[in-house]
Formats: structure tokens, sequence, C-alpha cells
């Protein structure tokens, strides 16, 4: 039996179409988050070249096949994913490093006093 | 004209193959960032909650119309992008906050004094 049978075609399109809306839209917060935080640095770099990349891939392929849809949802991810992308390599410039790189790097070691 | 005819459909496929890789593989850095860093604070929670759920949504489609590259790309993903949300949570209850989170919190003011 194919597997289509157990359900629908129609409840299977209304699961891909929440799929997409829940993948594409789930950058928003992240873009939100890096841009009120003013950092990325937990951020990975690769993660977003290469997310970008395959996204814009995508983009192409929905082009391609003429969908709509596939066009739509990956024409959006790619405009937030590169934003994140473009905000990550401001931040990391500009910000002081965080916690997380100064345990690893060979700063100057401080003392700190509370101020009374 | 069929925009397929622009180029031929294995050039599709070449480039849906080339795209489900990389978006999937994308998590790998992200993850090994973290672990190393042992430091999420940048990255968004409700993200990767969309996000997850999103794949997980992916998952069941591509097993109900019976596709086995959608199914094994969104199962790989989906244990990616779920164990960085695991790890995200474990590190946001133990690790300090980080420079971009007390700059915002009200915390005690201190003086930074270099040891000579």
């Amino acid at each position: 039996m194919h597997p289509l049978h157990q359900f629908s075609p129609a409840v299977y399109n209304w699961i891909g179409s929440t799929a997409a809306t829940c993948t594409t839209i789930s950058f928003l917060p992240q873009l939100i988050r890096v841009w009120r935080r003013k950092s990325a640095r937990d951020i990975s770099l690769l993660m977003f070249l290469f997310f970008s990349f395959g996204v814009a891939c995508w983009l192409v392929y929905g082009i391609g096949i003429g969908s709509g849809p596939v066009t739509a949802a990956n024409a959006l991810t790619l405009v937030l994913a590169v934003a994140i992308l473009v905000l990550k390599l401001r931040y990391d410039r500009t910000s002081p490093r965080s916690n997380a790189d100064t345990a690893v790097s060979k700063a100057t070691p401080i003392k700190v006093t509370p101020i009374k």
C-alpha cells in the first residue's frame, strides 16, 4: 500500500504547508534576538554560509520547477538568513568578546571590585 | 514555456540535492560551536522550537508521500536541531550570563581594575 493512502493528499498538503511556514518564520525570532542583543558570537558563521547557499539553491530549484510555494518560502528564508549573516559579521567586529570567548583567550587578568 | 525546459530535469535534481545537502549539514557546525563554547545565549529558543517542529512536519510529510530523500534529510536535520535545542536549554541554566545579557540587566555596578 502506498503511504499516501494512510491519509488523504489534502492532509499531507496541510502538513507540508505547516512545515514550510514553521521552518521559514523560525528565522524571524533569531533575527530579532541578534538585532536586540547586538551580539551573535554563539551563532556559527559556517552554518549561515552553508544554509544561505542551500536556500539559494532551493530558490533556483523552486523557480525551475515552477513551484510558487517553494519559491516564496525560500525567498523569504533567504532574506532572513542573509540578514542574520550580515548582522553577525557586523557585530563580531564591533562588539566586545563574550565570556565564552574570553574564557578560552589569553586575556589580561583583571580584578573585579563591587562599587560601594 | 514551462520553466523546466530552460534546463534539463537532471540539472534541477542536482540543484535540489545540493540545496538539501547544504541546508541539512549547515546545522552541524552550529552544534559543534555551541558544544565547544558551552554557550548558546545568542541563539533564539523560539527559532529552534519552531524549526524543530517544522522539520518534524517535513519528516511526516516525507514519510507520507514516500520520498526517501525528504525523509532522510529531515530526519538528520531534526536530530541536529533538537541536539542544539537541548544544549541551549542546558547551557542557559548553567553558564554565566554573557556581556549582552548583563548590558541590559540590573546588575550590581562593578569596577574593573587590571592586575599589575
